[in-house]
Order: structure tokens, then C-alpha cells, then sequence
């Protein structure tokens, strides 16, 4: 009686479904076929169907039968899974040399995540990239919602490609991309638990420089004295004055606001998602935005389209110009089979949806139950922090991790690529073999394979084929 | 009848003075006359004048006679002044872009110090660079000698250009040079103190991640941890286990030997000065070089042309490849004025002396008292350091300054250039009303004005025009 349940619930998921999918050969910007096989479509999830989920599938370019598949959560909230794509880990990157603000080259990025797992990168939530709906208030959207909504498209998606069902899965994603994929993992395992269909075979969860909650601020205090930002007396000064509670500090403790005063003073224009480049912002002919402060991507495409002239002087921001001319470009949008009408404008990051009309809310304040509970439940986990970063800095990595009080199965030693320290590494397991691998990545920023393509290529490869670092 | 024996004193100075000097109008690689006033020369010093050190003079390019006057020490000990005026703050540089492994082309550094000061780069100690005895008991040398050498030199280069007397004097230098620095400015106060001639105007001294002696390997330990290098783990394990004492440690002390190896694990393979960069050795075809592990200027020539082939990865040594090629030519050395069959080949680094033939002792363990006598002395310091050099970190600095107990005068706080954060400087002061300002420079090595040309020039600049940083 609960499998035949089960065969109907599967059976109302596909009929419910407007689904589309295309396979896409061709792409403006790259000569000739595509040398992997890419999949686009939309999946609707949401009470009555109403959200639109857009994603880009790529199958591995080793063995899509027994790679891993990995489900992609890019951050934000409200970047498009295309950026996960194009500048982070997919197999197409712009050519940025050649780019002169006129339509983009794309080249092969040697150093992509589909030399090794199939991959689903998601535009999600509703709001981001070309993911849509007809009714306005499917836009209101949280964190419970959008990690629903991820669970639910991805069994639709393995429904609809059930050769999938057999790969080992794994949740991924970085910066609060991290945060839904731990809560998406979750939910899978849960799902698994209460007999939903379809059954995944979830290995664990893969998180870069994720939020946990709002304590990852607190962690930026502890960072920015170790990287030399602030002075050992300001440190002192915070942590006796603040009782180590720099985020929810009491307005009323003078001690307290005075050294978070001077240590704002220090970093206030400290780029901290890599605290070594520059801050684009400071270079920006608009750098009274209304926003400034709020935003850790400060990708404006109007700033950007002016800050890219050769003239002046480098910034990260420059690289993400290309997927703006990119992606709003009509042929573009039709041979990805975006629907019509659907997105008036592409944008990488959707901060409107976070800030603007705070259409989106961060409503779980902390991730901490969810890595125990998963810890508790067997799952795998990968957690690893490009080392420049402040936005979340691995301190506050490491300190969810301590805090489960685990064993620590394979010590504190270095990582090596090429013959060179990549980074460190130490590796905890609970009672039950559950293991929790701790990276850093170093000399990365926030989002690390951005700044260490090669490097975290050989740790994501050594780590799903159960390799140590 | 006191100020006749110094006259006499400066007669003998001069006629035991078997000095050469020559204005150098063209050099091979620059197209066209040199766009600045370039003197090279020897000065006879010792106590048998047997030692010839070799000089390159450069006037300020502003105005050479109110601007101040450098007297600048490379470090190693053994580095050649050439490779501080080629590859740190000089005027010219070489064009790495178009070497190919033939004669290098030289282009303006637009970082070049001599923007704004006239500098002295010295060939020192005795060994060092084009410098030379033809006595061979000569070679033997230590931090007492080199730093009395010194000062002969510049009292005998003072007057034979008696126009510098009369401007601002600093002495200067990196790494290594930045001890000895600090030595000869302290033995020119006590020489203006004795009435020596000529008496100089010396104003302080300016040191950039410079030895200070044993204690700071002691600060890398503290440094490796702040820079996620070691575990929170390790680093309480070797403070506990070595009550703070890294360098000196037990060897029967267990708990402290195991504490450093684990960290020594950690740590081996670091490129340690600048943690971020290549560890070069680990790419060259002789790795199991007798030194390895003794160097920390790692560059030998016959490797480096190896590695400076295009196909191997980036290493910064290849970087030091031309100056070997530029200054073992004939006709640069022609250019130069080197005199015929003194040195039988140029290198930029000569480790023989402190390594091989151990010709160099570290006579002066720590200079810490010198910086305590020039600070009650009244002279300023400018102490500087890349952040992300492990050699000589930024905690050593910070260690003898804060030993000094002044006050602080300038609370911590970022220095900006360009609108960016160039680093962090804290300024003290003595009831004396000395200062001793240190700035680090974000992002920088162990040599900053290679890593960070335009924020050393601007730091320099402000410092010696007595604004703050």
C-alpha cells in the first residue's frame, strides 16, 4: 500500500510538471559544437506550480554513468547558477583577454568541475537568472522555501533523467549557496528517510566558504588580526570590551562600540572577499551607491561596463562584464531556449530580490542543527575556504566543525598540487565513520575556484574519489 | 687644537683614499643617453685600505640638493647594491616581458626612489657584488666589520662630494641590510657624537622587513598560525610545550620538538618569502640542491635559465635571471667601470661568503639595542614590512618596537593608496619626541618594493616629507 502511495505521488509529480528540456549543441561565442553535453530547462515547483526553476545540466566528460552528480547552488542568495557555470567550475569560461566590451569569446576552462561529476547548476530562487513566474508574490521567497523548492525541482529533474538515479549525489555549492545546499541535503535525507520518490543516492554535501548564520560576522574580528588588518590592542580591546559578541553587540557598551569603531575604521575599505585585491567600489564613478555597504558582489553593470576601459586600473569586477553582454544577448537567450518574455534583464546577481524589495528572507538563522544532524544521519561532508576571504572566513568554518565535537580522524597537514602547498587540511569523523574534510584554499578569496581553478579541480576530484587531499 | 686633528683626520682620510669614480652617460640595454645623474665608483676601506667597495650613486631626479640622501644596504648578506637599484627602488628595470634569455632591455621604473631622494646602493660586505681585495684574509668578515666599512666609505664618499653634507641623511636598507643599516646609523651618531669629519646630517633610518637577529625566526611560528599555515592546535601545543622559545628550543624537550615538527611539516615546503608565491625549488631540476633548506634568496643562475623557460610554471626567481646575464657582460661591465680581472663572475646574491666558505659571521646577535640607542638619540625610523613574508614577519618588527615602550603617538590604522588600503602603520613616539613609524604593506614579500613598487614609493615619499603615512 505506501509503494503504490509512492508510485502515485511520482505519478502527480510528472503529470503536475510543465517541464521543458533541450539538449543545446551549439553556443554564440564558442567555434564550432559543444564538447560536452549541456541540457537546459525549466522545472516548475512551488504549491501550484507557479515558479519556474531554469538550469543548466552537464553531463561529466569522463563517465557520466559512474561519475558523481553533483547538484550546484551558486551564492548570493540571487546569483544565477550561469555564474556557477561560466566563472567558477563549468567547462566554458570567457575569454577575457580578447574581450573589448563588443560580444564575447567563450574558450574551454581546463580546470572544470565536469572533467569529473555530471553537474546541475540552478537558477535559484525565483528571481534569479532566468528562473520565473507569472505571479508576483511566487517572488517572496526565504530560506525554507527556496531549499523546498531546490529538493523538490531535483526530483522532478531525476524523474525526468532517471539514468541519474543510480550516480552517487552530492549537494554542493558555496558561499550562501552553501548554506541551501546544506539545507537541500537535508531535505534529501529526510525525504530518503520517510520513503519519498524517488530515493537518491546522496553521499554527502560540498560547501566553499558557506554561510552558517550570522555568527560567520562574528568571525571577522578574529580574522582580521590574524591577516594583520587590525592591531593586537584593537583585537584585546574587542574581545575583553565585547565579550566576543561583535555581531549582536549591546549599542549601550561604549567599551564595546568603540573598538568595533576603530576596527570598522581599519576595514571599511578592505575588499573582503579577497582582502588583497582591490575594492572595486573605490574605483567605481558611482561610489555614493545607496547600497554601498550592503552588497558583497558589487557587480553593477553600468559601473562595470565603465570600469573595464583599459585606462583604469584592475579589478575582479572587470571579469564579470563579458556574462552581462553575454546572457541579455537575444541569440544567446534562444539557444539556451529561454523562454520569451519571460526575464526583462539577465543579471548576474539579483541583489533586488535580497535588498531592494526584500523579497527574499533569511529566515533559519543558522545552519549549525543541520551539519550536526547530517553528520549524525552518515552523510560525507567537504568544507572548504579560500583563505583570503573575510565575508566568511574559515574561522568560521572551523568553528561549526569544532563545535560538533568530533574525532579528528587525519590531522592539520598541508595539501599539495604540483608539488606546491595548495592549502591545509584536517579531517574529523563522528562514532558512526561520518566524515567531515576541512580545506583551506590558499591564497583564494571567497569564491575559491575562481582564484585556484587548478587547485580545487585536484581536491574536488581526490575528495569524491575518496582520495585523501 | 681639537678641530686641527680633525682636519688632519680628513686629509688623511682623503690621501689614504685610493678612490675612482666615473659619471656613467649611457648603458648597454637603455636606448639613448640615461634620464638621470648615475655615478659608480670604488672606495678603499679597511685597515690597510685593502678592500675596494664598489658603488652606484644615483641623484634624486627632483631636486638632488634639498631632497635627502639614502645610503642604501641590499641584504643577504652579500646582495649587490645593482640588485637593489635593478629589481627594488631604482631607476631602471629590466623588461621582463621581452626576455628571452639574450641580452636583456632595460626600462624606467616609474616606482624609482630616486623620484625624490638621491641614493648610494653599495656593493657590501667585502665579497659582495663588484666589490673586491686583492688580499684574500680580507674576505673574512662579520656585522662589526661591514658596518664599520661602511661608515668609512660614506665618511670618505661625504667628502669627495662635499655638496651631500649638506642634506637630510638616511640610512637604509632590507632583510639583512636593514641590521647593518641600522649598525652604521648608530655608528655615524657616535661619530658625529666624537666629532668625527665629516659630520653628517643624519636624520634616521628607514628598514623594510629587516633582520633584527635570532628572535625573529622565533615570530614565525605566531606568523604561520596568524596565516593559516598551522592549526590553533599546533600553535598552543609548541607554546605550551616551548614556553614561547622556538628557536633555542630543548632538544630534549619532547612535547616542544614534536610541536615544531609537526609545524615544520606544515611549513616546509612555504615559499617563505612570500607565502602566496611558488616555492621555487620544488620546480627546478636540481632540488636536491646541498643547501636546500639554507637559502632564502634562492636564485642560482644555472637553474634559473632553466626555469625561466616558457613552458615551466611562473616562479618569481625567473625574475633574476637578466641581472646575471646584464651584469656578466663585458661591455656593461665596461659601461660600469669595473676594473679588469677583479671579480671572475657576478652574482647577485654571493652565499658563498655567509654558507660555503663561512667568511661572514653574524657577529651582532640582536640590534635590538641599537634601535633603542638611536630612538633615545633622538633619531627617527621608518620600519616597514611586506605582510606576507614569513623570513622576516611583520611580528618580529613589532616585537622590538613595542620592547622600546613608547608611546603611541599615531593610533593603528590603514594608509591608502590610490583610494585602496596600501597596509596598516602605527606611529611611536619617546619622551624625546623620536619617532619610529611601522607600516605594513599589504600583500607584499619579503622584498616589498618588489611586489608593491607604487605603494613603497608613496609610503617613502609621505615619510620623508614628514607627513603622515
Amino acid at each position: 500500500m505506501k509503494s503504490c502511495m509512492h508510485l502515485l505521488l511520482c505519478f502527480l509529480l510528472l503529470i503536475k510538471t510543465t517541464t521543458s528540456q533541450s539538449i543545446i549543441k551549439t553556443l554564440p561565442g564558442y567555434p564550432g559544437p559543444l564538447p560536452f553535453k549541456l541540457e537546459t530547462g525549466y522545472i516548475s515547483v512551488g504549491a501550484e506550480d507557479e515558479i519556474e526553476l531554469f538550469y543548466y545540466f552537464i553531463e561529466s566528460e569522463r563517465d557520466p554513468e559512474t561519475d558523481p552528480l553533483l547538484f550546484w547552488h551558486t551564492g548570493g542568495p540571487g546569483c544565477s547558477g550561469l555564474s556557477g557555470l561560466l566563472i567558477e567550475i563549468g567547462p566554458l569560461a570567457f575569454d577575457l583577454e580578447s574581450f573589448d566590451g563588443s560580444f564575447p569569446s567563450l574558450v574551454i576552462n581546463p580546470y572544470s568541475w565536469t572533467k569529473i561529476a555530471s553537474i546541475i547548476f540552478i537558477d535559484s530562487p525565483i528571481g534569479t537568472g532566468f528562473s520565473y513566474s507569472n505571479k508576483s508574490n511566487a517572488y517572496l521567497s526565504c530560506d525554507t522555501k527556496s531549499a523546498n523548492a531546490n529538493y523538490l525541482f531535483l526530483r522532478k529533474w531525476l524523474l525526468k533523467h532517471p539514468k541519474f538515479l543510480k550516480n552517487r549525489l552530492y549537494v554542493a555549492g558555496d558561499s550562501y549557496g552553501g548554506k541551501i545546499a546544506t539545507m537541500v541535503a537535508l531535505e534529501i535525507a529526510k525525504g530518503n528517510e520517510a520513503g519519498l520518490q524517488p530515493r537518491m543516492l546522496l553521499q554527502g554535501y560540498i560547501i566553499g566558504n558557506s554561510r552558517t548564520g550570522n555568527e560567520d560576522s562574528n568571525e571577522r574580528i578574529p580574522y582580521a588580526h590574524r591577516m594583520a588588518l587590525i592591531s593586537d590592542e584593537y583585537f584585546e580591546l574587542a574581545k575583553s570590551g565585547c565579550h566576543g559578541e561583535y555581531v549582536n553587540s549591546d549599542p549601550n557598551n561604549y567599551k564595546c562600540q568603540y573598538a568595533l569603531e576603530l576596527i570598522r575604521e581599519c576595514t571599511k575599505l578592505i575588499n573582503d572577499i579577497h582582502i588583497l585585491e582591490p575594492r572595486c567600489r573605490y574605483m567605481s564613478p558611482r561610489p555614493n551607491d545607496i547600497l554601498s555597504g550592503q552588497l558583497f558582489l558589487e557587480d553593477d553593470p553600468l559601473d562595470l561596463l565603465v570600469l573595464s576601459r583599459k585606462d583604469k586600473p584592475w579589478c575582479r569586477n572587470h571579469n564579470y562584464v563579458p556574462i552581462y553582454v553575454w546572457a541579455n544577448n537575444e541569440t544567446v537567450q534562444e539557444a539556451l531556449h529561454i523562454k520569451k518574455g519571460t526575464i526583462t534583464s539577465w543579471t548576474r546577481c539579483n541583489m533586488t530580490i535580497v535588498y531592494m524589495n526584500m523579497a527574499y528572507k533569511e529566515d533559519v538563522k543558522s545552519i549549525f542543527r543541520h551539519h550536526q544532524l547530517l553528520n549524525e544521519k552518515g552523510y560525507q561532508a567537504l568544507a572548504y575556504s579560500g583563505d583570503h576571504d573575510m565575508y566568511v572566513p574559515y574561522l568560521s568554518t572551523l568553528k561549526w566543525i569544532r563545535a560538533l565535537n568530533l574525532t579528528v580522524d587525519d590531522k592539520w597537514r598541508p595539501w599539495y598540487v604540483g608539488g606546491q602547498v595548495a592549502g591545509y587540511t584536517e579531517k574529523y569523523k563522528n562514532y558512526n565513520q561520518a566524515f567531515i574534510t576541512f580545506a583551506t584554499v590558499k591564497g583564494a578569496g571567497h569564491i575559491a575556484p575562481e582564484y585556484k581553478p587548478k587547485e580545487c579541480l585536484a581536491m574536488i576530484d581526490r575528495w569524491l574519489s575518496l582520495f585523501p587531499l
